[in-house]
């Protein structure tokens, strides 16, 4: 049986985390999606909502459980017994950060192995940040974040 | 149960190649190693020497299969029911070639997902290619394939 | 006829911004080089000084017109015509990022094309950072931004 | 008015070719596709055929012109009057590769300016040594070349 | 008689600094490691613990100097006679941006040259981020500073 | 007493060569110039030629020694006792390619460094393989090589 963990802010989630969330479902026994909360690091929307549209865009996995944790990711590996650590990369630029962070946990705990997921190029320009600029400005989020975020994040911002 | 391809052309297996078939066996329920063969291409070992080093890298694995193949990738996977293709990735070269390399696969047959495995810094420097010069000039493979793959080519050269 | 933009924060406005403009000038029938003022982000220079110093350097080209807006880039594009959105790129870091950027104007209004134009050596290591860095230690500005740009500059800083 | 030089071997035409043929073709007022005809260059489709590829990709604009030149670039850039060179790029390795070749360009021929388009998305695991690897294994060329150019080729190798 | 400049904010010093400036005392005549004091910027450590770091680290190379400067340092590099500024290497996002500074500095001062040292591959995923990361889940510092700055930051944290 | 190696196959010596040659001279104590000689590669100029071309561009500086060798790079440097290769980098392709032979030449013998040199912005065009192109289409190598390199090329083919 092997357990895999996709990690990150999620603030808020979008497609491409969605797309990753679903491809790793379909590869590994059980998934955990766990948002790291950092409380040095301002977010748009909070622990609870960004907890909240990871359970909403999940859902459909029967095989895909969502947590927060505000530990680090070599410990929270090692707690979970976590197999395989996934990540999605779009460029070169997150190619490098991520070979960094994934020597820095193999480091800290050899026994997972970080995996890297290339993004499909239809998703290779969403990121949080743009979703995050797009709401500033009011521009609708179909086709940035799942229609149930996009739903979500409406109601919130009523 | 997921399935998982490595696949190459292996002139000659590498300890950079030994490793990914190692971490690829402790994550998949079943590592397929293929070698393609490739009519146009000209190795300096044949089909059957490069299987059988495969075999000698892998029979320590009960999960890892070492296969020779005429076919393409993508029908390859269709017919023996690959999940994952698994590639071992060292700088933004080998990134760029196979995140091209992903596409086609997926647009060819979107069933199977590919991974890519940072390579161990340790091996960074590892590459077919260099493991030839170094035949070319007698020095010795130790540290640069598995030490059974070294002997396997010693007798071949003797 | 073909309108192309220029965009950016132009804090300030360096040789390399100058000649991007006046290469797009020589190319393009009308170019407007628009400043987009984020009022979260902080900036040495005010909107309006920013504004002066794209006139200054601008003033020797016909077809090319300076304006300032608080818009989002897509939608400043639908509103102003453009076709062409032209980005001077330096290295990879910017490749990436300004690929990401296109792909984000691509989805949100596909009629405009994003171009990259390689920055000339000459002028790839000069950004604004390293000029306001400059600044700071009271260095002469020749070179770095255009001439008249450093006049502007050193008055307003007597 | 902005004649815009796209060149390449064309070995065969892709979608890739096409959608950056069509983007400039809605760009710039003239644009020239032009074979370089290299000798030494083996290819899998004679220059007669990659040229009558680009005519069939290129009909429906009206103001792109197909031709096939042994000049090098930059003297053809030269006879030809053009003022911009159009370079598609999907990765990095194309981005140093184009960059270098830019630099060449503008030395030998500073009028004529290098232009990088980024590769939408969907097409960057397109290419024509991929296209090429196709027809070996006899797969169907639909969504890697043009239509037009697919039941071309199709004739051609009956 | 060659003298080499290391330069960086040591936030604390990792082995990987460490291993260049070791290698660096290897080659040049001189070796001055100075740490550059930015009062905008914040630090973990304060300028006089990393400076000790620093002295703590250098103290078994008898051509190594550690130093602390408020200067800009194209200024520095002139004022010390230095004719060499090493900077390490982990990947392309380090290439780009020290690409970019030693521009700068070239520009500013031509007669010192900079010289990248590809990081070790042991080494290449340590940084003062992650240090610092660890120090915040009092992770033990071993196997990422010197031992002896790990006893430094020990008994300073107390 | 520092020795650095600088070694390709300089066919021909470009001004890319000569700078990286040059600027070696100011900083080492000895620099090796050395061509190495592969006898199954095809090249434009006999190894006699290239190394008359290296002396014709070394011989301004009086701690340059020109060398040509059939030997692998790690058995010339524990020969002659280098303890620098210097490697001019253009571009990230060269960045990956070059760490990767670091790694290579570390692993063979640990005792030599690899240092980075980057590459002037105004010669990051040029390269031998462009350098031949032009030979084939007659231009003139003023601006790419060496002049005294150009005429002894002129002589050659007249």
């Amino acid at each position: 049986m092997t357990r895999a963990l996709i990690c990150g802010t999620f603030d808020p989630v979008t497609l491409g985390h969605a797309d990753i969330i679903g491809r790793a479902a379909g590869i590994f026994d059980e998934v955990v999606v766990c948002e790291f909360v950092n409380s040095e690091k301002k977010t748009l929307f909070t622990a609870e909502q960004r907890l909240e549209m990871l359970r909403i865009t999940a859902r459909q996995y029967k095989n895909v459980l969502c947590d927060a944790s505000p530990s680090m990711t070599a410990d929270y590996v090692r707690e979970k017994g976590i197999d395989v650590i996934v990540k999605g990369i779009r460029n070169v630029s997150d190619y490098d950060y991520e070979t960094m962070i994934s020597g820095v946990n193999a480091a800290l705990n050899p026994r997972a192995q970080t995996l890297f997921m290339p993004c499909a190029g239809k998703y290779a320009h969403i990121c949080s940040t743009t979703v995050r600029e797009m709401l500033k400005y009011n521009v609708s989020l179909r086709g940035w974040v799942p229609d149930e975020v996009a739903d979500y994040i409406a109601v919130l911002r009523v």
